[in-house]
């Protein structure tokens, strides 16, 4: 057990005072990085590469050795479970995931295992491991899964979808056919993170990038409900630390107040919401996580740093906010970018912590 | 000029008292509707039908003889306006709408011209004018245009977008092109509307489909901006009686009291929104319009029903409720379903007029 050297970014998940304010981004390891394209042309496919625990280690330090950032994230897949549920996960060029067998019957579901995360998804426990043990203490590592309802979109949609027309039949047409896959997916994503933690990892987030889709009743019964009973199965200190636990619901601004009492130390928030409304909605329950659109990336270095300054000056002084993107990193953006972004949250954010 | 028979819809938007809550729904003529394929394959490809004012018209009333719908929509295509300017409107088979020409550089926005609608859109007018003729006083005729925010991500763009790349980087990296642009089309959308008016529309609806994709800030200064200046200058009475205009930002809702200030009459809601607290939020300043999740129209008559329930029950007793689904109609929603829909709006609401 290596000391952390830096651990801002597990404090202010848990509104503990720190210098600065931490950072990262989602899908920092990704495609707008020409070192990660090397690395995945090297191990093939983007299956492959989550496989093999050295490069996947590997793409998972490149953007720390780049920008000053406070957190390295897996990488993984975010249907890794699904995979492993025998479902058959594979790549379309430009088309997005796509798997073999489509679950739409009460019977699909019943026929559905629930996966040994030790076992069935060792590969995973593998890189967590790795990427641990290569870092070495210079930041936390953060875990990561999909929500069950947005797990469950894929494997009923059988892929990406516009209209969620096949999960909202299910939903609105059979309710028990659809809760009985959420509650196997909800078992099987408590299983898979408390396996990630025992091997390495020191915080976990909750993707939840389609619960936005749903009406606010609906989001509350198939969505938030499940990722509830999820925190609520979760190891919440390991290694003589908290383990925080991050709930990010895309386009889920207008619940906040809902999912501020989930049992999650921080909520995630894309760029719809304004940072100090969120603040004031939730007051001092949970820490905030985010929230500039990736989007700015794409202005130069001085509209970049202005649009940062605004978003901390919006969240005001004290402890409690992780920045982020409000979604992942765009694969366009210039490399140079996301250097000017890290480092003007760092530096702009000094005065807030004094 | 005929007696209007049913004027429940134009009388709930300006929040005057009505025997039942209208209904309408978005997209109502359209491929789900077994004659609507018919008379679309009769006048080759989509433009051509909405060029066509006969067959225009035909497709206009076809849900109303299904349905005991409270207005009529015209029948024509978002992109009227920038295929006025020059840019070619094209569709590819299952690809979405594409533009020959696109706009990306401060020459580009410079050389668009504002189109005189009254002649360069004479087909759209002629169409208003035919519908208002055929419709013959049964039920009000909605006229409608994209928002100028709208308008400019498929002419920035090319085309359908996920990520909304070129013109949020125009928006944060050139934002004076970008006003340049919203500005012309903010023009032409004003003469565009006024014309459908002056046709024969008797109420209008701005349909900003992509502003849920901005920040808040960013909405406001892009978006709402734009159709507040659009709304000044609208013909807001004719024919003796008042033209209400009806504003629709899909994933708007955490800014409804910001939109209630523009100056329309009434805003559409999609279903992400509780309509008791969009009511609640924006008092007796605007009607609201909306908001079943289009996806329910796939469950059971009886569950249509209950939700349908829900959903008055929530904006509860009086008058300045619309019923709409919250966003178009599916392709794939077998034609019996919207009547018990329909029917459920009127037969659960009398209560809530007494």
């Amino acid at each position: 057990m290596t000391e952390l050297k830096n651990d801002r970014f597990l404090r202010a998940l848990l509104r503990e005072p720190v210098d600065v304010t931490p950072v990262w981004m989602m899908r920092q390891a990704g495609r707008y990085l020409p070192e990660y394209r090397a690395t995945r042309s090297q191990a093939g496919d983007f299956l492959s590469l989550c496989k093999n625990k050295e490069l996947a280690c590997e793409v998972t330090i490149q953007p720390l050795e780049r920008y000053e950032l406070d957190a390295a994230i897996l990488f993984s897949d975010i249907l890794t479970i699904p995979d492993a549920m025998g479902l058959g996960l594979y790549f379309e060029t430009g088309e997005g995931p796509k798997f073999k067998k489509i679950i739409r019957t009460e019977a699909d579901v019943a026929a559905l295992p629930v996966p040994d995360s030790a076992k069935d998804l060792d590969y995973v426990m593998n890189a967590v491991k790795e990427i641990r043990r290569e870092l070495n203490g210079r930041v936390p590592l953060i875990g990561f899964s999909g929500s069950p309802w947005t797990l469950a979109t894929y494997m009923v949609e059988g892929g990406s979808s516009k209209d969620f027309r096949h999960i909202k039949e299910m939903m609105y047409a059979t309710p028990e056919v659809m809760h009985a896959l959420l509650d196997k997916l909800a078992q099987s994503v408590t299983d898979y993170l408390n396996q990630q933690i025992l091997s390495g990892a020191q915080a976990v987030q909750i993707f939840d990038t389609w619960g936005g889709v749903l009406s606010g009743p609906m989001y509350q019964e198939f969505s938030l409900r499940y990722m509830q009973q999820i925190i609520s199965g979760l190891i919440r200190e390991h290694e003589g630390r908290k383990v925080p636990v991050i709930m990010f619901t895309k386009n889920g601004g207008q619940w906040l107040e809902t999912m501020a009492e989930a049992g999650a130390d921080a909520l995630g928030l894309d760029w719809t919401t304004n940072i100090d409304d969120a603040r004031a909605r939730v007051g001092n329950s949970v820490a905030l996580q985010g929230n500039m659109d990736p989007s700015v990336l794409y202005a130069s270095p001085e509209r970049i740093r202005q649009e940062v300054g605004d978003i901390l000056g919006r969240f005001g002084a004290g402890s409690g906010h992780v920045f982020n993107l409000g979604h992942g990193i765009h694969q366009f953006v210039d490399p140079e970018r996301p250097k000017a972004f890290v480092d003007a949250v760092h530096e702009l954010s000094a005065q807030y912590h004094k």
